[in-house]
């Protein structure tokens, strides 16, 4: 009989509650042995919770318990998370956390941690939701050279600009529908800014090519600047506009790494991929591309998550995985993004379609009119674009990528 | 070091090969030690080929070879390869193999067996080629009850749907095309009959509710009754045509299987799965719906999906997974298929819209002329409407499924 703490008694804690709960008799059945919830850490009073005799408000009653075996961090954000999720693994306790942003800030230093300590430390839940892809691309990709990934990771943005395509609609009313919605929080910035996708593509180039890329290495550009225009420009041309994540390994050794609204082919997989859902395309040497997809979000699919990595702590117990990667310094790894190859579309105030097309030759004109010119030009280094727009008033300078 | 020897060397033999010598060094990384192909057992002339030294005819040589540990079957076909593999296993190697037909037939009876010497038998490679299926779908979903699989099993029926209904062709002058193309063989009958999407389908309704389905278990309905008609009248209504393999946990324990074409929504995951694609949708209690979408078939892919499981059977060399599923014997298992209750999309002939609408009211008729009335009906007994259609000149009855 293994027992478990959970921190974090909100929306996805009482979820893993729910779950463990539920389908308590299979998850045995899978880990092979008994389990247990024995604490929750929760500050809020939960008198009348049928969880109520199991609280918890003094996290050391856990991390003092050699009774307990795995924590269960859903506690999110950096402070007291990354403390206590320390401390566990100096015990010799495996973690499971949905965290992203513990992740993507201190995953190389924790996994080495509980490698030191021959315990496991796992965060399925941390991307995707309830979609499986940290395990597959560790595990069934693993032999494949992985080039490629490139994901809508974020299911508010994605709800917003799938909406707005859908009804013509703008973006601030749009973030309305979806705050009223629940689909948004009161304060969207993670989200509509794109650091939420940030954190996600973090953790799987780190996972992916086992070097640790921190958010703050990565060219990041939220949804806050799309316009109506843009996305149903976007669709006459045979586009939808989506908030991808992505990452690259060049010939280099570097990775080129990414987080921006992008133009994605209608034909593309990535494109059907609507409303809350999130879809995370793998580009592998040997299996080409292989797309995952699902609900990237909510309690019982994150939760599920977190169970099933609970379980897999427990099989694996006094083993450690090959999950892991390294943190081997910052310098020279990330391109620098102005190196950027991509084709762009642009929306050119008071530039004639002539003056366009004579600053990008090639490209392929979308509308002109006296009031703005809007063009898919070819590939470009991002860099000489901007070069090349200064002094131009540009509505829109979006990418548009081939997946 | 661990010495392995393939038995096969067609298409995805080569390609093992070939994975092995392209990504070794990280193929050994994440096995976490050295790997070497000692024996590949071919009958055919070799002459000339880079591995020609490691080539054997006699299946003895590697059976009685105590250094190799870990046996790749990618034969095909029921026999040899079942004896070799048994085998194989009874000497104490694990076995990979990505022959659904293998797994199909005898998964209960070789997991047994694998389990009894405490070996392991891995078949990633058997459903949806380089698609992560069988491992996610065991392992990152443990925490949820799985009550639905529905998926695009087979390639070759995919691409020959999607060009019916992108070219508006008909069936025949579509598979010659596919043929063309090496998209399909030149005996169609396990694609086009539904026999290998039913092989796929069992392996994953064995896996996902622990009792073996045999495949004469299941109602099998192929594409070569799909007409020009059909897949233009559907899309018209809203509808893709696809080969679908589906099963479902019901409430009595057992379950509901069939490979059969269906009507699938245009808004609908499964919809946009289109040409040589395999998608797979699980329905979970918790996650909701994910689905894994790639490449179903090819050399690399499926080569990549040996060989990750090749890595994962060194790794888990002297302990044994929990990927399982036993033979709880044939009665009472599967449902009988005319209680099956879906939607129908019926084509009658010589049948008025008033005669069509009395005998199922409710429907949604999409055409009417004196030749014909077609209509989609609402969700009925797949028997009840077998008898209601008696005596009726059925120009088609496909089912309609809400995934």
């Amino acid at each position: 009989m293994k027992q478990i703490a959970i921190m974090g008694y909100g929306v996805v804690g009482s979820g893993v509650a729910e779950v463990f709960a539920k389908n308590h008799e299979s998850i045995v059945k899978k880990a092979g042995e008994e389990l247990e919830i024995k604490y929750i850490l929760e500050r809020r009073d939960c008198t009348g919770d049928p969880n109520e005799a199991k609280i918890v408000r003094d996290f050391e009653q856990i991390v003092n318990d050699p009774a307990v075996s795995v924590v269960v961090e859903v506690m999110g954000g950096l402070h007291p998370a990354y403390d206590f999720v320390k401390a566990c693994l100096e015990q010799g306790k495996s973690v499971v956390t949905s965290n992203k942003e513990l992740v993507a800030q201190a995953g190389a230093e924790l996994l080495e941690l509980a490698r030191a300590k021959n315990v496991n430390f796992f965060f399925e839940a941390s991307v995707g939701g309830g979609i499986p892809i940290i395990r597959p691309l560790h595990s069934c990709l693993a032999a494949n050279e992985i080039t490629e990934i490139a994901g809508i990771l974020n299911g508010t943005t994605n709800f917003i600009l799938t909406k707005m395509a859908h009804e013509g609609a703008g973006f601030d009313e749009t973030l309305r529908l979806a705050q009223q919605l629940g689909y948004a929080e009161r304060d969207p910035t993670a989200d509509i800014e794109g650091l939420d996708a940030c954190r996600k593509i973090c953790i799987l180039a780190s996972l992916a090519f086992g070097r640790h890329v921190y958010p703050d290495q990565v060219a990041v550009q939220g949804i806050t600047g799309i316009s109506r225009e843009d996305v149903s420009l976007a669709a006459f041309a045979g586009y939808a506009v989506k908030l991808i994540g992505r990452v690259k390994k060049l010939e280099s050794g570097r990775v080129m790494i990414a987080v921006s609204p992008a133009l994605i082919e209608h034909e593309s997989q990535l494109a059907s991929i609507n409303d809350v859902f999130n879809g995370i395309l793998v580009r592998g040497d040997a299996t080409g591309d292989v797309v995952f997809y699902g609900k990237g979000a909510g309690k019982l699919p994150t939760a599920s998550a977190v169970v099933a990595d609970v379980i897999d702590a427990v099989k694996a117990a006094g083993t450690v995985g090959s999950l892991y990667w390294t943190d081997q310094g910052r310098e020279g790894y990330v391109e620098d993004p102005a190196k950027d190859e991509t084709a762009f579309f642009l929306r050119l105030g008071g530039v004639s379609q002539e003056k366009a097309l004579a600053l990008f030759p090639g490209s392929r004109v979308l509308s002109a009119s006296p009031e703005e010119t809007a063009l898919l030009t070819p590939v470009l280094e991002k860099g000489r674009v901007e070069e090349l727009l200064q002094g131009i008033p540009t509505l829109s300078n979006i990418c548009v990528l081939d997946y």
